[in-house]
């Protein structure tokens, strides 16, 4: 399939990141995610941080393709995707915390929302950017089999409960990109995403 | 005016931030405007890289109350502060690449579109977190008399012009924060307005 054009700068940026990544184990499909998660942040640190299960990348391109549903945890993350989305697989984006019009008693309003939405998509593909909340009611919900995502992508930013909620996943065997430690955020998010969509376009 | 609620979460990652930041010489209104970007990145290299001009906070202060608009340069970052600007000031928000349908001939469409908004808003707040070029227009913009914001609030992220943009900006007498170096981003930028709200909000 055509190639997605991507603007100057970003082809001038990547070359630059390409200049100064120094020696990585990444394969070149891995490489592609990390170089544009340091293309949104400019912080070389994401080069230790990310980590990619063994199948990760596979599954991504398979299931992208197919317009299989985007559970992303809040409207940033939707925001940053929608148009990569839009001009490849127009898969569904939902955003978790729209699920919920109140938090459950002692919940966030992400992880109630994200809750609802492991009943209504239990194969899609997640993407939690903000909310260690969600992610860790996620992850409670893949181990107690009533979820299947096709993926996780779980790179949630902070300081209270987000190295937790990254343990958890690790611990779990689903396809999963996470970036361990504190860091994360919706930016990181959406530019892993937008990654993989570009890999899966690339590879049709 | 009665305290904005933040969420215990919020309250807690506060408490860390304040036990890791070690010796600065921010102000406490500059602090709070720290810690809500180190907050939103788990980046504590943005107490060395974030810079406010003298009257920076004051003038933040004093506009926001008035519903100043604020022009933002890109949909994440509007995302990332519509919640809070819908709890305290109602400012109308302008998404500068939402201005412009094509990119005027050798620019970008923020940029093109930024322009349009130094036509229709020239004493706004500017929040730039992520189009260099944007930034580097409006600096064009004041430099030559255009337009006077209220206040820039310049922050992109980037290997491309972005280091050149800031430094366009360090050089005009306009209150401004900046992020020395190549670091910043939409959730940057949307943690400083967020911050400057409830200063505002609770200088009332």
């Amino acid at each position: 399939m055509a190639s997605l054009v991507q603007h100057p700068i970003l082809q001038q940026s990547f070359a630059i990141i390409d200049r100064e990544i120094g020696i990585h184990g990444f394969t070149p499909d891995e490489y592609a995610v990390v170089r544009r998660v340091i293309h949104s942040t400019a912080d070389f640190d994401f080069k230790q941080a990310i980590r990619f299960s063994a199948t990760a990348i596979a599954v991504a391109k398979n299931t992208l393709v197919t317009g299989i549903p985007l559970v992303v945890d809040v409207n940033m993350v939707r925001q940053g995707v929608q148009t990569l989305v839009a001009r490849t697989f127009d898969n569904p984006i939902v955003v978790a915390v729209d699920q919920a019009k109140v938090a459950l008693p002692g919940k966030t309003r992400t992880e109630t929302g994200l809750i609802e939405c492991c009943r209504q998509y239990p194969e899609a593909v997640y993407v939690v950017g903000n909310a260690p909340t969600a992610l860790a009611a996620l992850c409670a919900a893949i181990a107690g089999g009533q979820v299947r995502p096709a993926l996780v992508i779980g790179v949630p930013v902070g300081f209270v409960g987000v190295e937790a909620a990254k343990a958890q996943l690790a611990r779990l065997e689903i396809p999963q990109i996470v970036v361990a430690g504190r860091k994360g955020g919706s930016s990181v998010a959406a530019a892993i995403v937008n990654a993989l969509l570009v890999l899966a376009w690339e590879s049709l």
